[in-house]
């Protein structure tokens, strides 16, 4: 199955990426028209703008001129502007970037739209930041190809996609927290505990379940598969798992629920069914955001330094934009747990 | 006490504003220089800087040439990065924004740094946004001005300061906010009711201290001062506040919060004392954030539609920066109570 390969036509030139002028020649477009796609202007009809996106991905792009000076804008861009999660990662990226001058551009991929508004990516494009953090990775294998024609360097905050990804990316210690989870609740003397965890498609929520079960496989003892049930990360999904684990039979003594969010559905489900927690059922969060200390009882957590994990992305994403290269590709901040009054011995 | 005017100096022109080359000589510096003040370029000595803008101040600056075409952004200012409060007015802006084109640049004035980093003005300036929405204004009246002079509009969410302020504002009814939590907890028979207010400078909790005072009068119920406590927002604060009023001789009987984050301060402090919420003491909050109907009982709070007045404000500043006056130069939202389960009957 060995193909030979011609001799390539001298005006496609593979070999090199192709000026403005080589990529109009073969799309039958003017310059001025490639131009506006290369930086993201918006007067350029759709099929143009693919079959010009199309020829950068195939043969690249080459630059006559010195790349334009970047904005002094660090992109920050989530799947959804939602909860206190958001606001810790927008007060870690607007801290790092304030002491490098730039300002921080936020915004979300999925409003009310599906898909994303057309024009979103054209709009970062336009305004030349210096970099793009992107939180919960919703970007498109198109997209990715979009910013690295463009040199716009991009950092992934606890992306759900692998962290063998090609691009850099922050994320914490998911499986090391799951662990600490179950061990803390084991030592308690808990057996049957019941998992809320987060969407199939989130390596985090896999990461804490596989963490779990080390912790539980250790101790030799097995996890129920009826115990564990898959969530969405929402209080109302927390709440819906939850009233169904305690009705089963033989419910579980205590709960971990893959974020805070869900934990609080789970405290609104014991409740109802008139638990105490922790002396009836003993929960534990994953997060920390700023409100898990005012539930009551107080919500033992496993605490995941989203701040941090955001300044140490936008760290990242401006040495790039300076030409260095990551000392590593990816960075894991530590998980902890933080016991307070949430979880307590099994009462036998 | 009639002073004759003496005849105006050519080169001084105060009856127009002056051009960059008339700053310049004024000032005693480069015409360069002045352009770099006005363009909000970082490269000028502090005191140079001062001096260009004081004479601005006084004598208006002209524009040469057409004003430079705004960049596609809107700024939204925050005093702090913090809490369910600030996501919330995030998405409103953001929402409209997108619907106009334009991105939302978040910043705030208060990081670590107290007085605020210089340079946050000039970096607002040198990009040229749409228009710029401040939320709890903490701006002075020089950098008022120094938007003014660069015909940058300025649209307030909230503001803590006067509603007849010259700057166009979106607020809340706030007054018949504080009207109807009083009323509420005045229909259940409550009489002693602790009140733990914002603070002293926010004229939002003035307004609602007001309103509810109304509604005593109206009831003939006198207010008592040793019931009022001034808080500054947050929940450790209301968790003081309420511990100090429940510790009293003469208790009372409900506490009305006057946002969310303190509300959950005051179950913290019934908690601690053993006192079951809504059956011996009802809890009224502020606000209605997302996490208010999950908190146990749900609050019963006074609705603060947040994202609708960032919606609003981002519609105002786009509008002017179109070059129409703004309908009103005062927007106030309808606040509404939304009674949940924190509050029940006084049992005499």
């Amino acid at each position: 199955m060995t193909t030979t390969r011609e001799p390539t036509p001298p005006d496609r030139t593979p070999s090199r990426p192709l000026t403005i002028a080589q990529i109009a020649e073969l799309a039958g477009v003017s310059p001025a028209t490639v131009s506006k796609v290369v930086n993201g202007r918006s007067e350029v009809a759709p099929e143009t703008r693919a079959l010009v996106e199309d020829l950068i991905r195939e043969h690249g792009y080459r630059r006559q001129k010195k790349r334009p000076t970047a904005a002094p804008l660090i992109e920050l861009v989530f799947n959804e502007l939602e909860g206190a999660y958001a606001m810790e990662v927008i007060k870690g990226v607007e801290h790092v970037a304030r002491e490098h001058g730039l300002a921080v551009v936020v915004s979300s991929l999925q409003e009310d739209h599906h898909p994303p508004a057309t024009g979103w990516i054209e709009g970062v494009i336009g305004r030349r930041p210096h970099g793009v953090i992107v939180v919960f990775s919703g970007l498109t294998k198109a997209q990715h190809e979009q910013f690295k024609t463009r040199d716009i360097p991009v950092v992934l905050v606890d992306p759900t996609g692998d962290p063998g990804h090609e691009l850099p990316s922050v994320g914490a210690g998911n499986w090391s927290g799951g662990l600490s989870a179950a061990r803390h609740l084991l030592e308690l003397g808990h057996r049957r505990i019941g998992l809320i965890t987060g969407p199939a498609h989130a390596l985090s929520s896999r990461a804490r379940l596989d963490g779990f079960r080390a912790a539980m496989d250790a101790a030799g003892v097995p996890t129920d598969p009826q115990l564990v049930r898959q969530g969405d990360f929402s209080a109302e999904d927390g709440l819906a798992h939850a009233r169904s684990l305690l009705a089963m039979p033989r419910p579980p003594t205590a709960v971990f629920a893959f974020n805070d969010a869900q934990a609080m559905g789970v405290y609104q489900a014991a409740h109802e069914m008139g638990l105490r927690i922790p002396d009836e059922l003993s929960v534990v969060g994953f997060d920390d955001l700023p409100m898990a200390q005012w539930l009551i009882p107080a919500l033992t957590t496993v605490r995941q330094p989203l701040a941090e994990m955001a300044a140490a992305a936008t760290a990242m994403v401006v040495a790039i934009a300076r030409g260095e290269s990551p000392v590593q590709n990816r960075i894991e901040l530590t998980t902890g747990l933080v016991v307070r009054g949430s979880t307590a011995p099994l009462v036998a």
